[in-house]
């Protein structure tokens, strides 16, 4: 029977002001090759991207729906999480979003820098003078802990990315996020081991932890579980 | 006579870490335009430009180079100003980069916050646990004040993107930029006067100012700037 599965790829961007961003780098050629995958085996597939992401060729099954900082992809998930039957969460979330921007003169001003936070920046393109300016940015809610709160019954793909860790450091931030954003999986992978033909990446749940090497092995590895789960 | 034509387009892009960077705004599509103008025309066009900018189509007169940040794109220049004729620098550079992100609380505790501006990240992905924190920045080179030192025959044209202002104000400012930057004609345009179909901007030179309002007008304004001048 085919499911409704909900993938999210690419990566949110948080402006700092009309023509800066604070970005995450992130492709979206994973969530593409997930998306292709349930298509081809006849499965109805939501995407939801970021602007500069591959995307999956046209499919009567796919629809795309394009989001650009977490307050946007908040708004859209929270619209799509109930009517879906799986969760597929590689998007590159912003953690932290800007507040407020300025020199640094205005910094050694302050004898408290936290009064800071709770000012904004008036002018549409923050002027640059000074040779040193301070960003303050505030944490981003996290979206992967509100997907089960929409929808219980939801089958849940988190993906965690980490830099240069062991692999068992890699399943064990993978267990604690398990836990922690009540997911069913966790596609666990190292910035160090991904390149244009090699993806190395664990996929863990509470007991056991499944290997991949490629994108492609990654897919089809969640799909399994997925269609085993049915 | 075909001449060398050098042109910027897309934006730069500051990495804060491995995986967070600062980007800024920038389709790509006049630099586009205007090389596809100088192309048509029998002009050698050379093209850097960023990933994620759009592209002229392929031709064999057209050579393209992507750099990322303002580091790459310095390097770039000054390789190819002195082999080119002119100089017509669109690309949206970044006027700060990354320089060392805490913890809002290591601010507080200490007493003079430039001392943070020498330290540095040593993690490749900075953790994210406290509700604030900050990036401090510093100014990158402003690299059109370096292209008449890389050649001082060249035309050089250079882009002022400003946010809801006056046509004076705009008109001003080009004509600072133009003297400060030594270049020979300033584009100069607001965003809230760019869209889908129009493009309103103002070019400059000591005397005069000419009017566009769409990016081929743009291209044609330019295009014709440099031949009157050959």
């Amino acid at each position: 029977m085919p499911m409704k599965i909900l993938i999210t790829s690419g990566g949110t961007t948080e402006a700092i002001d009309s023509v800066r961003a604070i970005t995450n780098h992130s492709t979206g050629k994973l969530g593409k090759e997930i998306a292709t995958t349930f298509l081809k085996n006849g499965h109805q597939v939501t995407l939801v991207t970021t602007k500069n992401a591959v995307k999956p060729t046209k499919h009567q099954n796919l629809t795309i729906h394009i989001v650009s900082d977490v307050a946007s992809l908040k708004r859209k998930l929270e619209k799509l999480v109930p009517i879906h039957d799986v969760c597929i969460h590689s998007i590159a979330v912003s953690d932290y979003t800007p507040v407020y921007m300025t020199d640094i003169s205005e910094l050694k001003n302050t004898s408290n820098p936290e009064t800071l936070l709770t000012k904004q920046n008036t002018e549409s393109k923050i002027s640059s003078q000074s040779e040193y300016q301070v960003l303050f940015l505030k944490k981003t809610p996290k979206i992967i802990q509100l997907i089960k709160k929409w929808n219980p019954s939801i089958i849940l793909f988190g993906f965690k990315l980490l830099v240069d860790v062991s692999k068992d450091e890699l399943i064990h931030v993978a267990r604690v996020n398990l836990r922690k954003n009540h997911a069913d999986y966790i596609l666990a992978n190292d910035l160090n081991h991904i390149s244009k033909d090699k993806h190395k990446a664990y996929l863990v749940n509470q007991t056991e932890v499944y290997e991949a090497n490629s994108k492609n092995e990654i897919a089809m590895l969640i799909y399994e579980k997925v269609t085993k789960d049915e």
